[in-house]
């Protein structure tokens, strides 16, 4: 969920809805009602429930803090190639993500952390996303997402040595912002009746991985290192040049994202059987040098496209956590 | 979801239908793919999937079979003390209901099964619930709905002597209906804003039972019998007898119906910061006979109505199982 300030909002307000946000999601992590909720019973079993709070591009300009903004915490460049973005799902200055293993866990929390703070902040928008349900998937394999691909496979791991560095921010733009990270969220439509027109070979080669195992088209399991080099019979690439695994793929370490993608399937418009997608979204220490130049390159071609479209497109900054007694957002709020 | 027949359409293109819903059915629920479906991976690990078809009033009317319509096959009297009916949310000629304890199975499944029909039917409408996550919940508790209440307690079970009598068609209408049941659906808006000003206590007293147990205000544990006669210090029932379970409880046996209700909280309108309630469903043998008397008894004083609000509503015979090559819907439509 996506929320603006409303008008006259100051920072005392802002950091009114910080702190109630923080307490609560403290609290509802833990298996208790929210502060002013009467009906703890819903907050039992908080299944594994996560909170995370984000500050939008405008958010610190609006209370007089503009000079604490990142660099980076910008919209998104225009991609005027493949975007066709609407302003119900772009922007926003705060964010809440709210995520649990348990739908009904993910409405209570959603509705007791938003209907507290209507004073100050306006909802923009609220997107639903899912993945497999918990214990469903015995394979073990990543995800897949509603074109039947394995979706989420490479990505840096905790393990990887330059994992911390690719994730949370050093502090050296904003200080405030050392030990946070950012987020990205693309809402992009997959257009189902034009994907399943083409045979599993052409979908294999549009990305450049197996459907069944994930593997890329050069290898055999879903973890083996892709080979762009490799050539097959007729001279070509084994892993077309144009897929969207070899457009993705980071130029340099330093360009590397965490990608958490989230399928959507909300209720067609009249006349249409579907309305899905991927709530794409990643999380860098810095969109800009980080993001950027891989929708840069997936933009201006990516055999994929043909099958999907950008509408909607947000970037915030995650604050570091805080102690307990204090609230997320402190280290850029007070001093 | 709900279809409605395209103009033209005739019997034998509506046994195409039944019969590739039938099989597809048949196939999903095994781990199968469908039969035009490429990408099978997607159907692997059905996450006990289960397929319901059903006709709606004007189905067999529209085919020239008008005469085997059930007597009891038709839209819900009007409650107008209560109904803000939707057109968006009500009727349908076919039904097609897909459960499963995962959502990309669900999501799946729905395509799959709604893209093959296009010539023939047109979708009227999608509506999506869920309930608490398989394994999410120890409690062993009946869930619960978004006002926090155990909703679905008092409920026949299948040792019930009747049980069968009360849920199955006997045929004595319709001989084609033997074994079938009916589906009554009404999409209920739960306003939680006013829920939330009022005390727990109100709470229990609007519906009769108490919030932590679901148990009946005159007792302990949720399934204790409810004692309506039961009288306190101020010489008033226990449970209120304009309460919502003792306005709801059958008054003869012969009225009882199998609630299963799913919760539904979808992307709220500008402005708002809920778009949620209930998707109410019951199933029983003849919905005049056995839901109509409860709901008639419901709108005309329920201390529930404050907060809820049917905004949508549809009735639909759901035919008796069918054998190996045969399908959903033979014994209404051939002979
Ligand atoms: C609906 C849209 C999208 C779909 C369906 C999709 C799907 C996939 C799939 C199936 C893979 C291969 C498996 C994997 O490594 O996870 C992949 C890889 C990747 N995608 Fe996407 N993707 C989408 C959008 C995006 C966007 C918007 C970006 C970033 C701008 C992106 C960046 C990447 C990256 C960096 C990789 C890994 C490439 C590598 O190093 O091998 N994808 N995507
Ligand atoms: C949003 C709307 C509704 C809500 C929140 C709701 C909630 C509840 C709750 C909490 C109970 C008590 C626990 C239980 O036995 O399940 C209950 C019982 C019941 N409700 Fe509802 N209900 C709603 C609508 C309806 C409708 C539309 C009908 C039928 C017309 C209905 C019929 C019943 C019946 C028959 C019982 C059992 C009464 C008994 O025998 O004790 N409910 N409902």
């Amino acid at each position: 969920m996506a929320f603006d300030l409303r008008d006259g909002v100051r920072r005392t307000d802002l950091i009114g809805v910080l702190r109630a946000w923080t307490q609560d999601a403290a609290r509802l992590t833990q298996g208790r009602g929210g502060l002013a909720d009467l009906q703890h019973e819903l907050a039992e079993g908080p299944s594994r429930l996560t909170v995370t709070i984000g500050f939008g591009p405008e958010l610190l300009g609006k209370i007089g803090l503009g000079d604490r903004t990142p660099e980076w915490l910008q919209p998104l460049p225009d991609f005027p190639q493949i975007d066709r973005l609407e302003d119900r799902w772009s922007g926003g200055d705060l964010l809440l993500q709210v995520c649990a293993d348990d739908p009904l866990t993910v409405a209570h929390s959603a509705r007791i952390l938003s209907s507290g703070v209507r004073d100050a902040v306006l909802q923009r928008w609220a997107q639903r996303g899912f993945r497999r349900a918990v214990g469903t998937d015995p394979s073990g394999q990543t995800q897949r997402n509603l074109f039947g691909q394995i979706d989420g496979t490479a990505n840096p791991a905790p393990a990887d040595a330059d994992y911390d560095q690719l994730l949370y921010s050093d502090g050296a733009d904003r200080r405030w912002m050392r030990g946070g990270t950012s987020l990205v969220l693309r809402r992009i439509r997959m257009t189902m009746d034009t994907w399943e027109e083409i045979e599993r070979s052409s979908r294999e080669l549009t990305i450049g991985r197996k459907l069944d195992s994930g593997a890329p088209l050069t290898g055999a399991t879903e973890h083996d290192p892709a080979d762009f080099e490799a050539i097959d019979q007729t001279g070509l690439t084994v892993i077309p040049t144009e897929s969207h695994m070899a457009r993705a793929r980071p130029r340099v370490r330093a360009e590397t994202i965490l990608r958490r993608p989230y399928n959507y399937d909300d209720v067609p418009d009249s006349g249409q059987i579907s309305n899905s997608g991927l709530l794409f979204a990643s999380y860098q220490a810095d969109p800009v040098r980080q993001f950027v130049p891989i929708q840069q390159r997936l933009a201006e071609q990516d055999m994929l496209n043909t099958w999907t479209v950008p509408i909607g497109s947000a970037v915030f900054a995650i604050p570091p956590g805080c102690h307990e007694g204090g609230y997320v957002g402190e280290s850029a709020l007070e001093g």
